[in-house]
């Protein structure tokens, strides 16, 4: 940021370390940054966005999340007005301005403002690239994802079927997340994970779902994100001389496995103990989930899968 | 508006004819009106809203509108921090405000922002009720509707299930509809509908849809958003002493109905003449949907259907 490499440590430029934002080409605390209310990315979820984490001070698999989000915008016809490498300058200026060494940081391409009074057509919106970061955010607080973390599968709701919204492009339509996380909150549980209509296991909100069976491991083909770090716990597999099926994964499968573990950009590899009423490895994290989480920690620093942050930008 | 009433025409005061919103109390201009990054409303499409409409200075079904959104608020566990009493006060300085006399009138709860950082539990948000106006907004540009719409049903997309996100709710989550406008607009058409898994007929982007079978109407009763228009239309035709069903639609009947015509807060009741390449009424609106819009604009004037704005205030 250039403003910081002027003047480092000066009271003039905000302390950002609770969060940046970047848009409209300033950078600013992330209390500051805001879309306007007629933007069509919140009054049509018209929006995709990925999230890619920083861990010690550099992104991970930087690439792969760059890869997804621009197809995520090929797909819904949005255009950032950048390139990957300006998004790529413009993350690295962002997280460079609030110091943060271990951080989530989001981009975001929503539909925008549309620019004829009345018009319904989303082609008259002019589309709006902005991004942001924060302190590194746990989907499970790191105390519980330590010694196993319990799952509510959701009763009430079941999870928005791909003939209706794409589940690989990284959208903003939780409702159907945020109606069994409700439900899981009341009881008990961490979280929640939502079957499809035949009641085979999807995802849950922000993370893939993997069932271990003796060595092989087991997550949903379709119905899901293809999230970046599903994708990387199948290559530790590969590694590890395990076998992978991404197929259907019926519920009474799940609580029949061996292990469960979850999969995400906001804190890695997650043992679950408890889906429902059902208790997995004794109450403790498995053996399998152990080396992988392991595994994955290992992989995020080696050095192919880094991208520096410049801190002196 | 006490400050508009203080210093009527005052410079000092922005000229809100475009719009206006009423954010934390105060009242703006739209084009001023935003809400966070962070906000829930936008990063899970975790809100909801309602739109009335304002004819000729009055607002139509305030109570009706309310009321809908009072339950769209309790199922979905948000507090407006406000009665509903309140909230008329709020829209009522919030259009006399901006002076427009025909306006379409946004009354919105998020989620809000997360207030423990990191937590992914909605219960940890502040809810954030806000509202804004814009001149009168036609779903179909008034020209177009009056000799009768074409529309289009969508293809590659069906709506999303009742069984993952409430319709009754009224909802953000457009990303069906958005997809089958991109298809519609590629089609030539002004609008789209969407069916359900089953190939049942069930909304629009912002209206229902009704067919006409001689005198009958009907209209679908699940999967949709209970319209206030539509309940409207549904009063008059009961008052016409015309038949109407509320049940399934499959797109075949629709298809070979008499007439089509959609409603909508935002134009009221709207002919279709052509929905794909079938032509209704030999492409011109029929006699029935006439008759029921002429009937809708006359209800517009009715005493007990309007809430008068007070300009003075």
């Amino acid at each position: 940021m250039t403003a910081q490499s002027d003047s480092p440590g000066s009271a003039a430029f905000p302390d950002l370390s609770a969060g940046g934002a970047w848009m409209n080409s300033e950078i600013m605390p992330i209390s500051q940054a805001s879309i306007p209310v007629t933007d069509w990315g919140l009054i049509h979820s018209d929006i995709t966005y990925d999230v890619v984490p920083v861990w010690d001070g550099a992104f991970f698999r930087l690439g792969h999340y760059l890869k997804r989000f621009f197809r995520s915008m090929e797909i819904l016809n949005l255009d950032p007005g950048l390139s990957a490498e300006e998004i790529t300058a413009t993350l690295q200026k962002l997280v460079s301005a609030t110091g943060l060494r271990k951080a989530y940081v989001a981009m975001v391409t929503s539909r925008g403002v549309n620019m004829v009074p009345g018009s319904r057509d989303p082609r008259d919106c002019r589309n709006h690239f902005f991004a942001w970061c924060v302190p590194y955010i746990h989907v499970i607080r790191p105390d519980i994802a330590e010694g196993g973390a319990q799952v509510h599968i959701a009763k009430s709701v079941r999870r928005i079927s791909p003939q209706s919204v794409d589940p690989r492009v990284k959208n903003y339509h939780w409702g159907d997340f945020t109606k069994g996380l409700f439900e899981a909150k009341g009881a008990g549980a961490e979280t929640t994970v939502l079957l499809d209509e035949e009641g085979n296991v999807t995802e849950g909100p922000g993370f893939n779902v993997f069932a271990v069976m003796d060595r092989r491991l087991v997550t949903a083909k379709d119905g899901v994100l293809e999230g970046i770090s599903r994708q990387t716990v199948l290559e530790i597999a590969g590694e590890m001389g395990m076998t992978a099926e991404i197929r259907t994964l019926p519920l009474a499968e799940l609580l029949q496995s061996d292990e469960v573990f979850i999969t995400t950009s906001g804190g890695g590899v997650a043992p679950i103990t408890k889906v429902d009423d059902h208790i997995f490895s004794n109450g403790a994290p498995g053996e399998v989930t152990l080396a992988i989480r392991k595994a994955y920690f290992d992989w995020a620093v080696r050095p192919e899968n880094r991208t520096e942050v410049n801190y002196e930008l």
